[in-house]
């Protein structure tokens, strides 16, 4: 059977960012745009040039993608020609080989939201199109409220949507805008606007997750024939969020009937990156990652129940529906259990620490982490701080040196010109092969304005370090993540920093506190620790 | 038209308690029966007696519902007669008049897992729930693997819930276990379970979330005919969860064509109730609420962006697909660097700040929100900051109390028993009416141990404020959220506070900064802020 081809469009960047707490600058942006192309996505709705600094300036250094990369608009204004019309001008100068404008198909929405008459709006439609067209530019029509507005007037949404077809518009993408409509609603109503003599090839699906039925409604309209499919990655996006494509994505390619009957932009290998582009969102937005996400999430392959695990052990395709390996993800199986330990080996090995099978310390390694993360630790990106935890329970843990003491003050007060300033200073008190280390650091930022408590503690315990000192000069802290894993009063800190040196490694370590500033200190230890070991230092 | 029944079975408490994290207490189990049964659900089912201290103890002192009470447990084993199954004896004795037994439907899982040939499970079957019908009580076949079963061996499979229904099983629920089957499946499936005999009124459906269609494979079952849809509050379950009922019941009771066709038992003023339950076992299992979450999430109707938002000052249906007070929800339409000054006025007059439109005031506050959101402010989520800014661009910002200095100091020493220990302390020095009050402040948590500089200087801050002390008093700082807004070493820390008083008012504030301490300490003084301008406080 001859696949048929179905494109991916994802708007992450676009109606992701209407997500509430979410604000991409032009950097984010272009990191997030990285890894969408590598997974394979065919086009990248960019955002809006025009609309705001942000977008404006991502427009004017676009990224390089081999997706099609897409700007968004609105179709032209009623009371002006295409030429006159600014917004759109400004859309169009962004100059991406495909243009997204979205329009209006529902007449309550012309006549309320816009105040015009249908007529006029479906004259917009037309001319904005015709001048895409005319621009040499792939169109795409945002048709929002289709559905709603199909049901209200079929005849006047199919007139919309028919309008910027004939005038040139590639695809016409049907927009659950207010993510109401249910699946089977969505089937019949794509089924109609096939009938109508819009091709299901020129027709994209857009829905959003209002009744948890963004992913369904996105396969019903793929049932019934359309052939794009817009998304986000983690299912970011207004309200509710938009259609999720980290689910959409393996759904497509690995579950019948979808697997044999499309061929996508996504391979096999790009596939089994899903988890980790997935995670890559999550830390460029220092989001906590959805434990329960289908398919990438850190629980969607983890077998509590007892029943469960022991059959797993068995065949894993009793208690699974795909292999959590086609996605990048892994297994979960209760530590205690034979699979637990061998993934720890694995996990070991990786990071040169080989460990034969039964070593009563694997076990003791378990018993720890489990305690570990009982208390807010995790180890899931903290690989740097895994490794010195195991191998202290391996009894190959170096003591390169020891904090006697550490104090950090701020102090916020009035300067002899009377302003308002912040001050954060630490002293660190170090024992290296028997010899003291007195340091002390401010922490001054390039304009001279204070960096705060743990800029000033990482300063002043790198400052001099005696021997060690030369292996360490090349380090810089280039990430520092903070995470509250426990709500309240008496909140948990846990502090993620990653480190880099000259040669370009880059290594992450955890730690965990009541205390923010205990919690930085631990992970700044830990990064130290393991670059020495790293780099041979020898005790 | 006449409504059909449509019944609603929680199982929470059982599939929910499997859950990666989640370990309920029998309290907590209590206070989440008393939650689901206001809510009007009709079986709750409470766990497995006699498989773990919690549940046996929980089962012997049940709580006291309208709902139906329901133990769960397995059908009994090859080898042994009913009278003989110890595991089987311990449900029964819970003495519920409601029993669901899982078993196998899946040929493979019968060879495999179990072991035993399809004659014997068939007799299991029948044995089964033949004793539970001799004891008087409803029957339910919790019908493991049904889906893969029939895809697998449709003779057996209906075989199997043949034999359970013919030996007088009330109900037999097809479980999508591994959560792998597609919504188009289990409609047609369904639809063939009824053909062969067993009526609409006597199948459950029971999915997973695994693809993210636990929701609309329920949705498409009961449109095949199933007449009581299983799930869990919030969409608690194994891996990524099972059907969630918080989104499942106001699409089954608001949205068509379900709200036509059924009746269920719960009322419209339950249904108001419903963000509240969903908080509730938030607040019980200590998890932050998701944002996202139809219906019920904070976000569910927030309108981020500008056009939207100026549409829903019109009509909300514009971008509403239901009215948020149905499910006790709230329309949010926060300020971002998108909005327009519609937006803005009807965000200020939430917060009883008229302005009239045009005021001059309105363009300076959307300058000043874009100058700070630059510098890493958010004010999506921090309302109250919001409204502080606004007051003071408005002239109408009270000064009640002015910060001299502050200083705060973390130490990590060594004690006089040897043992290393963290201490912060705080020093704030405040004016409030040209007095001068000068706070010192430890920060030790209720064990003793240290809480870290921002609980220190809370404390510190609100320990006197002189004539304004009685107001804050029953102030509290009941959640803390920290966000790097841009990576590296110059990292800018994003603080939000949320505050709680005594009648139960909840407030968030936000501090930007290098320092993350000084931040913290931003937030903080805005919190109290809020509260005096809430309470009316006289400058």
């Amino acid at each position: 059977m001859v696949k048929e081809r179905l494109y991916l469009f994802d708007t992450t960047l676009r109606d992701g960012a209407q997500t509430q707490g979410v604000q991409f600058s032009a950097d984010e942006k272009h990191q997030i745009a990285a890894v969408l192309d590598e997974l394979g996505i065919d086009y990248i709705e960019g955002g809006w040039p025009g609309a705001n600094p942000t977008d404006t300036s991502f427009f004017a250094s676009p990224p390089k993608t081999r997706a099609t990369f897409t700007a968004f608009g609105m179709t032209k204004r009623a009371g002006r020609s295409v030429e006159n019309d600014d917004v759109l001008a400004a859309v169009m100068n962004a100059g991406t080989s495909a243009v997204c404008l979205v329009g209006k198909a529902h007449d309550f929405h012309v006549t309320t939201a816009l105040g015009i008459t249908l007529e006029e709006n479906t004259e917009n439609l037309r001319a904005s199109f015709a001048h895409i067209k005319a621009a040499g530019r792939e169109g795409l029509f945002d048709a929002e409220h289709f559905f709603d507005g199909y049901k209200a007037n079929p005849e006047y949404a199919l007139e919309a949507v028919h309008a910027a077809y004939d005038a040139g518009a590639r695809w016409i993408v049907l927009c659950d805008t207010n993510g109401g409509t249910l699946p089977d609603e969505i089937s019949s109503i794509v089924t109609a606007v096939i009938a109508s003599g819009i091709p299901g090839d020129h027709l994209a699906i857009h829905t959003h997750n209002d009744t948890e039925n963004a992913v369904a409604g996105s396969l019903a309209a793929v049932l019934a024939g359309c052939r794009q499919v817009q998304g986000t990655l983690n299912g970011l996006g207004e309200r509710c969020g938009n259609a999720n494509l980290t689910t959409l994505i393996p759904t497509l390619l690995l579950k019948e009937p979808f697997a044999s009957m499309f061929e996508t932009g996504v391979s096999p290998d790009a596939l089994a990156g899903l988890r980790r582009a997935s995670r890559l969102l999550d830390d460029i937005l220092n989001r906590v990652p959805a434990k329960q996400a289908p398919y990438v999430g850190a629980s969607a392959f983890a077998h509590k129940s007892g029943l469960h695990a022991s059959a797993i052990a068995k065949d894993p395709s009793t208690y699974e529906h795909i292999d959590p390996a086609a996605v990048g993800n892994t297994r979960i199986v209760p530590m205690s259990n034979q699979a637990g330990q061998s993934n720890l080996r694995a996990r070991l090995a990786d990071a040169g620490l080989e460990v034969a099978a039964g070593d009563p310390a694997l076990a003791r390694i378990v018993e720890r982490i489990k305690e570990k993360e009982a208390q807010g630790y995790s180890y899931d990106t903290a690989q740097a701080s895994f490794e010195l935890l195991a191998r202290d329970e391996l009894g190959r843990m170096p003591q390169f040196f020891e904090v006697k003491r550490y104090r950090v003050t701020v102090e916020r007060r009035r300067n002899k010109r009377n302003q308002m300033v912040s001050l954060s200073e630490a002293v660190v008190v170090t024992k290296v092969k028997g010899e003291k280390f007195l340091n002390v650091s401010e922490s001054l930022g390039p304009d001279g304005s204070d960096q705060g408590p743990v800029n000033a503690l990482s300063r002043a315990l790198a400052k001099d370090l005696g021997p060690y000192q030369d292996i360490i000069d090349d380090m810089q802290l280039v990430d520092f993540k903070v995470r509250i894993t426990n709500g309240g009063t008496e909140a948990v800190t846990r502090v993620i920093i990653d480190s880099e040196d000259g040669q370009g490694h880059r290594w992450s370590t955890v730690g965990v506190s009541a205390n923010i500033v205990d919690a930085s200190f631990d992970a700044l230890v830990d990064a130290i620790n393991w670059k020495l070991i790293r780099d041979g230092a020898q005790v």
